[in-house]
Parts: structure tokens; C-alpha cells; sequence
């Protein structure tokens, strides 16, 4: 059993729909050891640890707890700050005061970074802390994760988001484009393609930040389907790239004006979804172009939720405080899947998640680079979790014409 | 009991969640009358009766058919088409060339007009024609309604979005502004308010169409608030407008360049969240300004849905079948509360529904034009049905400080 002291919880980075169901699983589990003498949580990530902003969770009921835990958004609040190694000093150092042994710190990459230094830290002054990063983030872009807890969720709002807009569109033709988060990763806006049900349906395509966007293939599809169809629903990552890797929303934003030293002028900061609706109204010539970026609705919707990602994020946080407790290592808990569906629950080595950060396999993008293949919807799909509406369609016959050549 | 003949039934303008309960509500209930012969259904509203695209929902399952109604969108899909008096005339002759003698038009007050119209034709024509319009708009717009199926769902969805954004902005501070659609009324952005449950929840500002538009005043709101709270949430509505009526998103889109000809040139089309967030940022100097317009998601996405709202929109379509039948009358349906929570379905006169649109009364808008009152929220809470989810927060008391003057 590990050394007797307090737990602390931090959270860090951009909220998730089922952030706090691996809050109260660390709290409620933390609670049952004997040799856990508090249970902090440090409000705003590493800011509220320098600033000795703590909360004596050991003093919240269990059943608020479990209010919380179906509470989207970091219940413990959030920082944007990459500490360096002088606030990551500063951090150990109140750890120190406050006689915290245990430190789990839930966040992306960066929280795995700032863990890691943390915990060589402690090793260096000999003091005896146990350090634990459980990984969150939408943008599932987390190294030797299967997946991670925040995004099922996501990307289950995208795929209602899509079947809706589908049926929205159908029903008023044209041309629509989503914009989805991800930054450099696709896997949010690949989870559009789980909307399709019938084989008309939308979306038709989908651009990954993975490939590279041509704007003359992406009009050369956008006219097949819109031909085809009638309609053109299309999903677009935030973070698609030109050859050169400059993101489209740049390029598009500048003018082709200079200025007198011969620099391009920037036109304005237009949406990288109006920018695309243009380039399709002016060269495709089609009349209902309409576009919309999902923003902040996608990560913080609150009642779109994955019970399959609240489970997971639960257990990444109970089992985060097993291993602690038990096997007295440190690390970050990784999601591993284990079967269709079943997962289990890793440690890995800190700067083995923090160094890099996952984008989509080859496997998982079609092609021609503007949609995903069965491979990832057979990946995704478990992660959105049960109770997933489905559309349904009228299927009643044609009835016979009177007037076979219109009203005279 | 009514004239022997067929049923037809489409669908207008801009989809809601709930449109297709109406249809189902329509389509079960006149199949149980004997002169009833056949039940149309003209796809693509009115474009469909004079191209004479009818589908015989008669040979369509009752379970499909609750499948549909659980379905977002114009299931006989929709139209934008506003038929002149040469159109309704065509609409008249395909209608007698049918032997349809039952029409339900579910639309908005455009709708009712063409309802209107086709009616008098019949008249004119003597030939004996049921004329029923029911009505539908998440704008919540229609005269004599006290409120419109569609509307419940998708101030539901704008509820739930701000209830998200308040606990993400929370976690990471900063100003936040979320454009709702509602063209000239403000009921689905004043839906807003009903997401705040502390007091220092947002959305702390709310502006409506209904009220002139200072942007001094707007920024002596924001700055207020943010110095209050540290966040600053504002719903703000599409149509909001300044003294002279010229809506605020094409005064900011004017840049003060003018052309050879002294017009001010148009430097953009931007959207209204964003110009407002420029405003903050250069005016009020806040670092962090955040905006999302919430676009399509707010009337199609799947998942978000009202219960009350479907039963009234399942109900509504129902009772205009009874009132055809039994009670040999043409006119719109509306629903007028009787308790709280209860209402009742009227007829009324097409002319008193198509004429105008309703805006926000006067006691649903505070003094100060920034925010809705009780009677608002007293108003719109039974519409969002049951169910709505509630935030948690962490209670915890606060552990006292070992630095008191922070880490030396």
C-alpha cells in the first residue's frame, strides 16, 4: 500500500462532455483508502496549485458528486498554461507544503508533460509522490490510446448534428458545409460519416486535415454529388492544409490585393466554412450554398452525451487510483481496446504520450482523401454509445399523374 | 360527417423537430373516417401539388409512420416557393382534378396565406374543399398562437447550448456570444435565459429584435458584467436592429471607406457574433472573446426535442382532421394555453394568421432591453418539456493557505 498523505485533482485544457465523471471517479475512489488522509481538488489546473486555490473534496457529499459527474465542462475549472520547468518546480513545491502524495491530472498531451516533470521533480528531492495522468480530450489525438474519454461524446453531437442537417437539407436542397473541430486531427469530423443511413444521404464528403485540400478536387466532388444528388452535404476539419501545409482558412482570407511593398493584404477573417460556400456559389454556380462552423456546441452541448465515454471516463479515473494505490507506480492511463466492444486500462510512460500527438491511420481515410472507409465507422461506432437516433423516411408508393405533361 | 374525397397533406418553409409528428397526427387520424378514400402526400409543399408529386401515404405503416414522427425535417420535404394568386388557382385545379376534398397545409403564416387563397378559389368554384392549415415555427411567430409546435424543441436546443457554454466559458474565462435564430421575434433567443441557475450564471445579457440595439450600451453591459463575474455570456438574436431599423450585422459589415461615388463600401460579410466580439475586443480591451452563430443545428439537430412539444405537434394534427371532418370548417389551428400547464386547439380565420407576425410582448423584456423577465421564463419553461438537464457544481469548503503571500 502507498505512502500516507493527501490526493490531489487538477483539471486542465478544454472542457468535455464526461470531464467530471473521472473527477468523481478518482474522489470516490481515492476516499476508500485508508491511507488517504484528504482528497483536494486544485481549482483552474496548475494556476490553482501555485496559488493554493485547493477544495477539500473529502468534505462533498457523494451525492453531488454524482450531479457533477453528468455535469459537462471542468467542474474543477480549466488554464490554458503550458508550464514551464520553474512553475513546474513551483507546483512541487506546494505539493510538498500540503503533504500531497498522490497527484492525478486530468488533461491532454500537454497535462502528460507537465506530470512528467512533476514527478522527476519529486524523484530528485527524494520525496515520495505518486503522479498520475488520465488522459481527456475531443480531438482523440492522445499517442497509444485506443481512444480517449471527452471524445465518443463529440463526436456522437457530430454524427446527431449531420442527421439532422441531412433531413434539414433534403428537404430545402443544396449545398451545406459543417466546419469541425480537431486541429490536426480528423477523427471528430470523420465521426460525420456515422449520420449516413440511406445511400443518399449525407455526408457525401469529407475533408481531413490528414490530407491534403485541393480546391479543384474538392469542387470537381462537390459538383459529382450535387449532380448526382441534387443535394452536397460535406464535413470539413478546421485544420485541412494545402500541399504546403498552410491552413485553407488562411489562404482564403488573403486578398489579392498587396500592399506597397508587395505583400498579400489579409482580406478579413472569414470563416473557413463562408470561404468554402463562396468557391462553390462563384464557380459552381449553385444557387443555396449555407455553411455553418459547429464551435464551442461540440465539446459543451449539454445532454448529447455517450454512456459508453461516461463509463470509460469513470473507470480511466477509478482505475488511475488502483494503480496508484497498489502497484505505487506513476504514469499516464491509456485506453486500450480489448475486443468489439471491450477495453482495458494501461499505464504508460509519460513522455511516451506527451511527445507526440495521433492523427487518423491510412487506414481509416479512403482514397481519394475525401471520406472515410468502414474500417474507422467499424472503429468509431462503439465509442458513440447506445441510443442513437435514427432517421426514417416516408416509403409510400408514387401516386399516378392526371396532367402527364403539366397544368395547360 | 364531411364529403367523400381524398385527403392531402404538405409541408412548408423551414424544418422543426417535431414537424413530422404533425404529419403522423394527420395521416392515422383520417384514415379512420369511411369517406375518407385516399390520404396524399405532396412533396416539396406546394411544388409538389402542381407537379402533382403525390405519394399515397395510405399504403404507408402506422409503425413507420411513428418512426417518422420521431424524425427532424420535412419528412414530405419543403419548400421556400410563396405562391402567387396564379399559383393557388393552378394548386385549386390539380386538387379538384384529384377529387381531393381535404387539404392540411402545415406551414407558417405564409402558409396559412396560400391556405387562404386556394380556399376562396374553392369557394368561387363551388366546389366542396376542406382548407386546414396547421401551424409550425421554432420562430414562434404566428398571430393568435400562444405558442407554435417546433418552437418548444428548438428553444430546448438554445436552452441546453447555453447551459454548456456557461460551464465552459466558466472553466476558461472570457466573454462568450451565441447568435440565435428568430428572425423579427425573440422568443427562441430569450429561451436562453432559462439555462442560468446560479446567480452567477449565464447567459447574463440577452438582446431581441424586439428592442433598438445601442452598441455604447451594449458595451457598458458587457464591460459591467465581465467586471462582475469575470464571464460574460450574451445571447444576442439575429434580427437585432438599431434606431433607424437597419439591422446591426449590415451596419458593422460597412467599412468607412466609400467608393468615387460617396457609398460606403460593404468591406465583408461577416458574421454579427463575430463583429460583436471585435467590438469588445478593441473597446472593453478583453483578451478572451468567444462566438458561435448556432446556424442549422438549432432547428434540425437529432436529439434534442421537447415532449410537450411533440405531443402538441402530434395533437394539433389530429385535431385539424377532427375539425374537418366533424365540424365542416376551414382555418388555421392554434393553441391556446388554458392552465399551467394546459392548452386547447382553436380555428381562426386564415386572414387573422396570415396577416402579421407576432413579436415578444412588452412584459417578457426588462426595463433596460438586456435581458427577459419572470413572466418570460414563467411562459417558455413548460414548452421545453421534461427532462431538461440541470448543472452541478462542486460545493466543497475552501483549505486554508500555507503561503500566505504566495511562493517566495
Amino acid at each position: 500500500m502507498g505512502i500516507s498523505g493527501k490526493v490531489l485533482i487538477a483539471q486542465s485544457g478544454g472542457p468535455t462532455a464526461v470531464i467530471n465523471q473521472t473527477l468523481a471517479g478518482i474522489v470516490l475512489e481515492a476516499k476508500k483508502y485508508t491511507q488517504v488522509t484528504r482528497v483536494y481538488g486544485a481549482l483552474r489546473g496548475v494556476e490553482g496549485i501555485v496559488n493554493e486555490n485547493f477544495l477539500d473534496l473529502t468534505q462533498e457529499t457523494s451525492h453531488n458528486l454524482e450531479q457533477v459527474a453528468l455535469t459537462p465542462s471542468s467542474a474543477l475549472l480549466s488554464t490554458r498554461i503550458k508550464p514551464d520547468s520553474k512553475y513546474c518546480h513551483d507546483i512541487f513545491r506546494i505539493l510538498e507544503a500540503h503533504d500531497i502524495r498522490y497527484f492525478f491530472y486530468i488533461g491532454g498531451n500537454d497535462s502528460a508533460d507537465t506530470a512528467h516533470i512533476v514527478n522527476e521533480e519529486a524523484m530528485l528531492a527524494n520525496y515520495d509522490l505518486r503522479v498520475i495522468h488520465v488522459p481527456k480530450t475531443i480531438d482523440n489525438d492522445l499517442m497509444l490510446n485506443d481512444h480517449t474519454p471527452g471524445f465518443g461524446s463529440a463526436a456522437r453531437f457530430v454524427t446527431q448534428a449531420f442527421m439532422g442537417i441531412n433531413l434539414d437539407v433534403r428537404a430545402l436542397n443544396g449545398v451545406y458545409i459543417g466546419v469541425v473541430m480537431g486541429r490536426h486531427a480528423g477523427f471528430l469530423t470523420a465521426s460525420a460519416a456515422i449520420a449516413r443511413k440511406h445511400e443518399a444521404d449525407g455526408p457525401h464528403l469529407i475533408y481531413l486535415p490528414e490530407k491534403v485540400f485541393s480546391m479543384q478536387q474538392f469542387l470537381l466532388n462537390v459538383k459529382e454529388v450535387y449532380d448526382q444528388h441534387g443535394i452536397c452535404i460535406i464535413a470539413v476539419s478546421e485544420g485541412i492544409r494545402d500541399a504546403t501545409g498552410v491552413p485553407i482558412v488562411t489562404m482564403l482570407n488573403k486578398s489579392n490585393e498587396e500592399d506597397a511593398h508587395g505583400n498579400v493584404l489579409l482580406s478579413g477573417t472569414r470563416s473557413l466554412g463562408d470561404l468554402l460556400a463562396d468557391q462553390i456559389r462563384e464557380k459552381l454556380n449553385i444557387p443555396r450554398v449555407r455553411s455553418d462552423t459547429f464551435g464551442y456546441l461540440q465539446r459543451s452541448f449539454f445532454g448529447c452525451v455517450s454512456d459508453i465515454d461516461q463509463h470509460e471516463a469513470r473507470e480511466a479515473g477509478e482505475r488511475a487510483v488502483q494503480m496508484a494505490m497498489w502497484n505505487d507506480v506513476d504514469g499516464s492511463v491509456t485506453i486500450k481496446r480489448t475486443g468489439n466492444y471491450s477495453v482495458d486500462y494501461h499505464l504508460e510512460r509519460f513522455e511516451d504520450i506527451a511527445a507526440q500527438t495521433r492523427v487518423m491511420p491510412d487506414e481509416f481515410i479512403n482514397q481519394a482523401g475525401n471520406n472515410v472507409t468502414d474500417t474507422f465507422k467499424f472503429y468509431v461506432r462503439p465509442l458513440l454509445g447506445s441510443g442513437l437516433p435514427q432517421p426514417s423516411w416516408v416509403r409510400a408508393p408514387q401516386v399516378p399523374r392526371i396532367f402527364n405533361n403539366g397544368l395547360k
